[in-house]
């Protein structure tokens, strides 16, 4: 499953973190387009370059509540001496066959009507006296108090320019127009785009269903009461919450325990539903280390590309990592290690860039940028890992928040930003330049 | 329903942006609290401040896979001379009753576990021989290959002070610290302290539900055949995917035919699953504006509170808007224009905030910033109007989309930015700096 570059040899050497995303990311593929009804295609990304149909708007239109008359009829009209038109009826918005503005003639017209033929501009209601012959007026009569609709005759007040007020057929889109391109990201208004166009459907690639399970006999649900030597299953939830955060449909399993059996009767059970997996814990060198010892056996002998290969990572935290494919369909699988910081960082460095790869978008990664670090002592870092510090991110400055721990969740649901500390630097004084990731 | 601020006292005086925002806002209340699972709370404001009913770690554990030993057995331990201790068993992650660790004796602990009675620290089985004699090993031999467990002798080749490897019950929370504050955003880290702590269930306020409907009898649904004078409706989904962006369950009820009636017993069939009512149409100066019609009557005289007023924003697009409150319940309703970037428009302005204060954030709007405006030409802006144009933002500088047009929808889907003409502005050079929103 894994590409040509250059990996590193033997078990036991370290892999760089970027050379473990790099696997990942040259291993999962783009999902299968499919056509969705409009709304479920929110937030996923188009196949193929949409063009226009049908001109935008599909007919001329009045801009404006008024009177649709003949340029010539209005001419030179003012207040002292208005022109005076023939109401000939109503145009209302959706009227298939409106009536013919003749001259001397006007036809009372709402926004959004087609231009009736004959006219040539719209004046708006308010340069006219709506009919009533009262003067100027500020709007039309409801329909319901004058169910008649509009006779008898306007004065209008202002002459009007051909075309004023009217919004010409295509003059949004025309047909044939490239309306969105291969590769949008529909949000509201592209959805308002393709909706107006005439289309109900689109062909997107779907949001990614991820498969989320924590492992470890330790593991209690939330809401239960400990005994000794549990703790609370959180991974489960974070990572559940953090996939969907990315744009995928996820589905908590939950916690399983440390049996190879059961762990690897649920991850077939799960396949069905899975586009990708992502389990936490279980992946380092303990001898109940139950991902590894499942999913060992899970490669499939007679399927080219299945399996799931254990790795160290130069990083902290987060050495342990695994990554490989499973199941008839190669379902992608991202073996995470099982503290709660490590997971973390594990699911924003190389899950959630998975996962938008399996959603088609360009836009794999957090912004990062670059931040003066406020501390009062230096940060200390191991050689030859790149660790990932939790911290706040205000205007250019970057704050650390709690220690290097794995385990120290507290401060991560306080961080916005993580502190990337680089292999090779052992020590970051405060004042200096670090990169960071917004975890936005 | 309004507040006691001055506002435009004749119908059609016209109101600022900032005085009809400042009327919503004044207006709408957070939802009330419910109690949700962990994981329908995502995205949701905390409530109460939540402590931490139980220290983190619950228990000193091993945060190594290794073994559990006293600090004497193993002083001045070498690769040439190591300690040789008695292996005296297996604790796993979960243990509630672990062996307990004599003198001369070690236990084999995997990360997690509990630190057994009498052990003072971990060494990493990476510093021992795993109790194979064969010198230093990666990792233990996984339980499947070894059932047995650890027994027999093992040989550490190093030193460990006391405490080393241990995680101190409390070194992450201890009990009664506070773990979230009220009004925190429940994002996935904050998720994670929750579960971590043994919370499944959270006091929040709940998503906004809010009804999207698109008024006009010119509208047709996408994927049908247009007949004359008709258009597709936009609209509806636009501000559904726009409510669902916000924050909102969004439901898109679609479009409503201009007629008082059906408008009138289509609201208040939806009123049940309402927090917020949205329409789009029919609210300006013409004779069939079924929103502004329909609604003048919605208001009961006997409740207090009640009734929607329709009103002239100094604004473009925008100009026409209807807000009050309706029903039993007295659930707010924002009435906006029909034209679709009106309405996009409007949404942002007004909507967006709505939900957010429903929801109970404080940060209710878009970000905005200072851009350098690059453009052919000067843009026009009529004067007393505070205009919105679209634009693309990159770096600093502006770039206006499309025109001033409010059907102008192709343009809106490549905008990212509004630009923003102050009232008393009639033209901006090329190279002035401008306020842009930024829609994210």
């Amino acid at each position: 499953m894994s590409s040509a570059a250059t990996r590193p040899a033997g078990p036991d050497d370290l892999w760089s973190v970027d050379e473990h995303l790099e696997d990942i990311l040259s291993t999962v593929r783009p999902l299968e387009p499919i056509e969705l009804q409009l709304l479920d295609a929110q937030g996923c990304v188009l196949v193929d370059d949409v063009t226009v149909p049908v001109s935008l708007p599909p007919f001329d239109n009045s801009s404006m509540d008024g009177y649709a008359v003949r340029v010539a009829d209005v001419a030179g009209a003012g207040e002292e001496f208005p022109a005076v038109l023939e109401v000939v009826g109503d145009v209302a918005a959706g009227a298939a066959d409106p009536v013919r503005v003749g001259p001397g003639q006007a036809a009372r017209i709402m926004t959004g009507a087609p231009l009736p033929p004959g006219a040539e501009a719209v004046v708006p209601v308010e340069w006219t006296d709506g009919g009533l012959g009262e003067g100027p007026v500020s709007g039309m009569r409801a329909r319901s108090l004058a169910p008649e609709g509009a006779e008898g005759h306007v004065h209008v007040y202002r002459s009007a320019e051909a075309r004023a007020h009217v919004r010409a057929k295509g003059s949004d889109v025309k047909a044939g127009d490239l309306a969105l391109e291969a590769g949008t990201v529909l949000g509201p208004p592209q959805i308002a785009l393709l909706a107006a166009i005439g289309r109900g459907t689109v062909r997107v690639r779907p949001r990614p269903r991820v498969v989320v399970m924590s492992t470890g006999s330790e593991l209690v649900q939330p809401g239960e009461r400990l005994a000794g030597g549990q703790i609370y299953d959180s991974n489960s939830f974070a990572l559940t919450a953090a996939a969907r955060d990315a744009g995928a449909i996820a589905y908590r399993v939950g916690a399983v325990a440390d049996d190879a059996e059961t762990l690897r009767s649920t991850i077939e059970d799960q396949l069905i539903r899975a586009d990708l997996l992502v389990t936490t814990g279980g992946v380092s060198v303990g001898a109940y280390d139950v991902v590894k010892e499942a999913l060992s056996y899970a490669g499939d002998a007679d399927e080219a590309g299945s399996g799931v290969e254990f790795r160290k990572l130069a990083m902290q935290p987060g050495k342990p990592q695994g990554f490989g494919s499973i199941g008839p369909d190669h379902t992608p699988l991202l073996a995470l290690p099982g503290n709660p910081v490590s997971s973390y960082v594990s699911f924003e460095l190389f899950v959630r860039p998975a996962i938008r790869a399996l959603m088609g978008v360009t836009d794999l990664h957090r912004p990062r940028a670059r931040a003066v670090l406020k501390a009062d002592g230096a940060l200390r870092s191991p050689k030859g890992r790149r660790q990932f510090l939790r911290g706040t991110y205000t205007d250019g400055e970057v704050t650390p928040v709690g220690g290097a721990g794995s385990h120290l969740i507290a401060a991560l649901a306080q961080a916005d930003a993580l502190i990337v500390v680089p292999e090779d630097t052992e020590s970051v004084e405060p004042g200096s330049e670090v990169e960071v990731v917004l975890l936005g």
